[in-house]
């Protein structure tokens, strides 16, 4: 990683790391940390300020990676059926989210109760942070789902899908479930 | 497009439009709109209220797409080298911002005055939008980029290559320019 000053064009600090591409970045609320997703299987975390290297966080080849509102986690989806979940000032891994296949995309909400994420298995999953448990499964999509993103409130899900549509989705109340969540769901691909 | 009722499971309404795999979704910040882009070379934004087709702009294979804070610009990103930049209320296209490669993603500034591009030519351009010039590009990296993301406060943006690293880069002042922005880039894969 290096820093730039686009003031004289010149490198100010290189910081070195990942051993594969680095495929996302995403700054936490306050600014001050820096995550990267590799395909070296690691997400890290860096100080913006001093550069330093903060963590690294053994995990999947990493696709996607985001921060909750308040910066205190870290979500990343990888094509490998898994979503991790990590505490951004402890570094420890809180969860590893199951899925049916690859997860192309995820989104926590606003409120920081829930991520969303986008499954090669046509599903939208939605995850209960504080229990780490599926809230429900969201089914319809007839192709992948590429991407989700949350309305600015939280009271609304959109999905884009392989299926040519879009869909949108009530998150509020979040209570009626498609299907049991521990039944599951085969692999399509 | 589907508006699902999770307290009920079952649809509220059926919006079809794209004629392709629909990539990317995004809501503006007030919540009212939502933008997708499709492989069918359109972004189409909806009306979240009332599920109607609010217009549909025509373009590229759509990649990935974004609104600026203020919910006044759509701007949308390709393999087709070119960056899409539209008017929310007017749906007027506004400029089509040229790159010697494919962009990977793209990110508004929080102050909507920069966008900024990752391309797959190993550069990262930051475009002034009122202007719609290019006002820098930044070079460094020898992979393609694949994602850019501003800190919260706009004065760094971060980047994700393949050439194993992430970059920081400080965009205040962004008066310096790596090169002048009329020179060409070569494609490079």
């Amino acid at each position: 990683m290096r820093l730039w000053e686009l003031a004289t064009g010149k490198p100010a600090g290189v910081l070195k790391g990942h051993e594969g591409s680095a495929l996302d970045v995403a700054f936490s609320s306050d600014g001050k940390q820096l995550a990267s997703a590799g395909y070296d299987r690691t997400v890290r975390l860096w100080d913006v300020a001093t550069l330093a290297t903060v963590a690294v966080l053994p995990g999947d080849e990493g696709y996607r990676v985001a921060y909750s509102a308040d910066g205190r986690l870290i979500a990343s989806c990888s094509h490998n059926r898994h979503v991790r979940l990590w505490d951004a000032r402890t570094y420890d891994e809180l969860a590893i989210l199951p899925h049916g296949n690859r997860v192309h995309g995820l989104a926590f909400s606003p409120d920081g109760t829930r991520l969303a994420t986008a499954c090669g298995d046509n599903t939208i999953r939605l995850w209960n942070i504080a229990s780490r448990q599926e809230v429900c499964e969201l089914r319809g999509h007839e192709a992948y789902v590429h991407a989700v993103a949350f309305s600015p409130d939280g009271t609304r899900l959109a999905s884009a899908s392989g299926d040519f549509t879009v869909r949108i989705w009530d998150t509020v109340p979040p209570s009626v479930r498609a299907r049991p969540p521990d039944a599951p769901v085969p692999p399509r691909d």
